[in-house]
């Protein structure tokens, strides 16, 4: 568990609801990242949003920074628009797979999840690998109605990353 | 996302029943293929299904054509008595794993979803292998109250096939 | 299928709701094993319970032993305890994901249900692998409201195991 992120009894219909709800914002997420549609990424998240892309060593020692570290829209847009703009990097697909979603405890307007996630990677003419494993630590907050990631924390196991190129999880 | 399969907003909680149904089918179908029980494969389609397997770029380029394409009864029940009965290869093991699934649009006797699925090979003292890994664009017709597939479009990110016995996905 | 897990009809409402429940229970009872906190492991059991690990060959023969074969809770806090205090080995992050969960069927306070695991490992400097991928064939018995298992068979296609070192899956 990362720290900041505790199990706290939440009522079973309220659980299996939010989790419902959170297993389709992973589904649309996911959707956009494997399209290849980065743009739209920064729509998942609310403006005070936190991002972060960190290694399980580093998130157990309580350490805040990562691999990716984006701090509010700008940077998450920032980072979208490099990667969609300007980056230079070999043609390749993505898949991500969402399993072990987890309602950890639910406050007003707040939700915090878990989930295991694994991003496979093809690249032209190469077989199918694994391109990171790792867990979502979430927090959403409800805006008009809809979650929001205010943070979500990628703890990663993978310990060796294909290349410098850091795609948002 | 595959041309032909467009989000269109659907109810909330109709979303989330048709979701859960979906998954039903999902881990049905596919234990059905895990225990290599080809034969009840086609029992899962409408009898004027098309059932494709093929790759991203063809399918993001609108190509009908892919590595495999049924279309009808006659040729998905053709396909798996072949397999079943008169094909010669080595034995494997497969495992399906499916995730990510998502209601697309919802009209009536029919739904159209997608989700993400990932073969796992393994041949005789080999180690296990991702054998294809891609998104499946599904529509669903309801008969008789069971939803049926109308249509699946296997789209894999795999671009190196182990070998060139093609198995149901 | 393994022998005496039999698919009998099940109330959709009933199988949906009883699905969800064991969703949650594989959530965290994977958490816990991805987490390293093994000691915590013997919990998801009944008393009597029956925990096994074994290849899909001999569960398909029908054969009983396997990899991993535990009869009751003293076995398997047994095992928890050597493997958190006792055993040698290198370190190495797991991570667990449970897809195509299918409840086989329910009578009184009794659930079968089945579903797919991939376990994936990462050890020191390497790349992370596919350690373990099979099924889990599970009975359920309800006591004081909650679900835990009564039976767990680990059904692995996997058939080379990385090492000597059995941990629970």
């Amino acid at each position: 568990m990362l720290p900041g992120f505790v199990s706290a009894p939440v009522a079973p219909e309220l659980a299996r609801a939010l989790r419902a709800e959170i297993e389709e914002f992973h589904a649309a997420y996911c959707a956009v990242l494997d399209a290849g549609r980065i743009e739209e990424w920064p729509a998942f998240f609310t403006a005070d949003a936190l991002y972060r892309i960190t290694g399980r060593e580093n998130a157990e020692a309580g350490l805040p920074v990562g691999l990716v570290y984006c701090e509010g829209m700008g940077m998450l847009r920032d980072r979208a628009f490099a990667i969609a703009k300007t980056a230079m990097f070999a043609p390749r697909y993505l898949l991500h797979y969402v399993t072990n979603t987890r309602v950890l405890a639910a406050e007003g307007e707040t939700v915090a999840a878990q989930a295991n996630y694994m991003v496979l990677q093809t690249l032209t003419d190469e077989r199918t690998t694994i391109h990171q494993a790792g867990r979502y630590f979430d927090r959403f907050r409800r805006e008009a109605g809809r979650l929001l990631l205010q943070e979500r924390h990628c703890v990663y196991d993978s310990l060796l990353i294909d290349n410098s190129l850091v795609l948002p999880v």
